[in-house]
């Protein structure tokens, strides 16, 4: 019997976790899920997942898959994981997929969100979910500032230089600073995203903000594929996974 | 010169905490206020504070009281007390007040919220501010039985069995659920509260909910003056301490 492919949503609190990815002597989310998953179908399962969040990030709706011969009731399974995930990660769907479908290959568009408090107090129920800067910015100049990552782009002067990722070019469909009281909201859509992308493009927002550099700048520090040029990577704990598209598969 | 009376109104999330009150051997809110603001204002700091929330509560605006011979700016002590407390735990904000003022003491009424996720599955942000309910709850006699509580009543029944408080009766000024999709949320509105009395009413409503009991029992129960009648006492997570009123001082 050919094996059967099943796809999950999953939500995270990610602030306890060394990330997505399985990694030597540190917990993953992939490494419990993955855990977890074996136990029930009792086989050695692996999980695929759409986006490798680095440590301290969130997921809203992380999409994975995996592969089973194990022909237990999805509902069963379901019911299984869940019980077995500690109380900061949560699979909100599953469903047998497409043989084909490989959540990481097949994800056409992905979308994350940075929250930035602005205010000189956080509140410490929003302190894990935000950055904190308790300083004057220069909110309409951070939102034209977003206008300009829209597009398609290199963005080497924006992925950490640790990465071995050759082709740096990435379409942008969506770039925009939204403001709603003290908060700051940062959402960007785009066809792939390199390590720390969305953090250091919120870093060099934050300099817009500070006007330490002008709007106008992004143009160039795109254009300088260096990475010294663009901002800080600004904490993890801001950035959410929000959504992951397929337009094919899945 | 007379020392100062300062008031503040403190936010936490209570999870990492052994409630409120200083104990040996157990980290609570009020010692690491009493340890940063010693600090600050080189003197022994006392707080008081308006409700001894236990282990495991939130406070959205606990509020608290300390006398200070010190001179120091307001603003100053305000900032040095928020950079020293860990992100669970805030400030929102510090005012010199009437040399009578006791946070405790002048407490007119106070307000209390329990949340109830009512769904198969809880998300992982909202697990440690929820009870997670993943059965049917009959949210109609809940709301009904909830209304039993307002008035004047000697709460024995609803009193943790450990508590060496003699005058258990209480007005309750508003006790009523309501609900917004899977959220059922429960606010009373007390001149005081006794040791687990909300959780424990809680508890109470939700046996009403799974029709374990009927929302008249509550009547019995209440007029029982024994622990034992009522339901058992719902997990700290789910419980906000939202506001404390005064009347004359502060």
């Amino acid at each position: 019997m050919a094996a059967r492919n099943i796809k999950m949503i999953i939500q995270y609190v990610g602030t306890r976790y060394h990330g997505w990815q399985v990694q030597e002597n540190a917990i993953s989310i992939q490494q419990l899920l993955e855990e977890k998953l074996s136990l029930i179908l009792d086989e050695r399962i692996r999980v695929i997942g759409a986006g490798r969040t680095d440590t301290g990030v969130h997921a809203l709706a992380q999409v994975a898959n995996f592969r089973t011969k194990n022909v237990l009731n999805i509902k069963k399974i379901f019911k299984g994981v869940n019980s077995l995930l500690p109380s900061d990660i949560a699979v909100l769907s599953m469903r047998d997929t497409d043989a084909q479908f490989n959540a990481r290959k097949d994800a056409s568009r992905k979308e994350y969100c940075y929250q930035i408090w602005n205010a000189e107090i956080i509140s410490p129920f929003l302190a894990p979910f935000a950055k904190h800067a308790p300083y004057r910015l220069d909110r309409e100049a951070m939102k034209d500032a977003a206008g300009f990552f829209h597009g398609r782009h290199d963005f080497t002067s924006f992925c950490s230089s640790r990465s071995a990722v050759k082709d740096k070019v990435r379409n942008v469909y969506f770039s925009s600073c939204e403001v709603a009281g003290n908060m700051i909201r940062y959402r960007i859509v785009a066809n792939g995203f390199l390590q720390h992308m969305v953090r250091t493009i919120v870093g060099t927002l934050i300099n817009v903000g500070k006007t330490r550099i002008q709007k106008n700048d992004i143009v160039d520090i795109l254009k300088a594929r260096d990475r010294r040029q663009a901002g800080f990577a600004a904490p993890a704990k801001g950035l959410f996974l929000v959504r992951v598209d397929y337009e094919r598969r899945g």
